[in-house]
């Protein structure tokens, strides 16, 4: 095993079995829900790439494909708002992966710490769930 | 409020607000990740168009889009394996939803209790759950 083996999150060879189990879509893409690993919080959904599935892996730190800005988008970058990778899984045909992570801070870009909360509650669709953080005190260092 | 009204699971003036804040993609589809409502259990990742959404918020009993078949699909139709919606929550974006359900038994084809059962594992992707029920008896009366 060479030192870059050694210091990889998932070894490389590794990392190669499990990219040739994701079937990417026709762009590319394959999506991916994080979900904090010791609350079962579903946090968030975002989309990866191969190379964006190759360095969380490689890294330990969550990176996503970002479809708006067309680039890798390592969660965090100007939020500080990282994810850290503790289990990777790849569903049954492939088409979709589960990312096992720790939160650091509020997963949300509105400060929520998940993006999920909005649901039917009394007749509207009503937020279930208040910013933890302003998306100002957020991204004020963006 | 209409007998039909008194009888939905979300009343129907609801449900359009709930579809309303749902931006579908190009193809008119949006992802749904079903969660266990109680253990947090992350089951599966499927497709919702519009009518599955309103078919869903209506009766109460989750109900997909099947990319592959090209039309709704009523979860457990075939194999029993049906899916009791408990909430629905539609992201910031309006992007993805997240169904918080009552799992009827098992929700993957392959006989597991969730999808996401491929992990790496000592320097291989391994099979980290196995089938509680063959896939063979879920699907004899298919």
């Amino acid at each position: 095993m060479s030192d870059t083996d050694a210091q990889a999150f998932i070894a490389p060879a590794t990392a190669e079995m499990v990219l040739s189990a994701i079937c990417f879509d026709a762009n590319g893409l394959v999506p991916a829900i994080a979900q904090q690993h010791d609350t079962g919080e579903v946090l968030m959904l975002a989309w990866m790439n191969e190379d964006a599935v190759r360095e969380t892996l490689s890294t330990g730190r969550v990176c996503y494909f970002s479809r708006s800005r067309n680039r890798l988008w390592r969660k965090g970058e100007t939020s500080g708002q990282t994810q850290h990778l503790k289990d990777f899984r790849v569903d049954c045909d492939g088409d979709t992966v589960l990312l096992l992570v720790d939160q650091n801070g509020v997963a949300c870009h509105t400060g929520r710490h998940n993006c999920f909360f909005r649901a039917p509650r009394d007749g509207v669709l009503a937020e279930i769930a208040a910013p933890v953080v302003s998306p100002e005190d957020l991204y004020r260092h963006g």
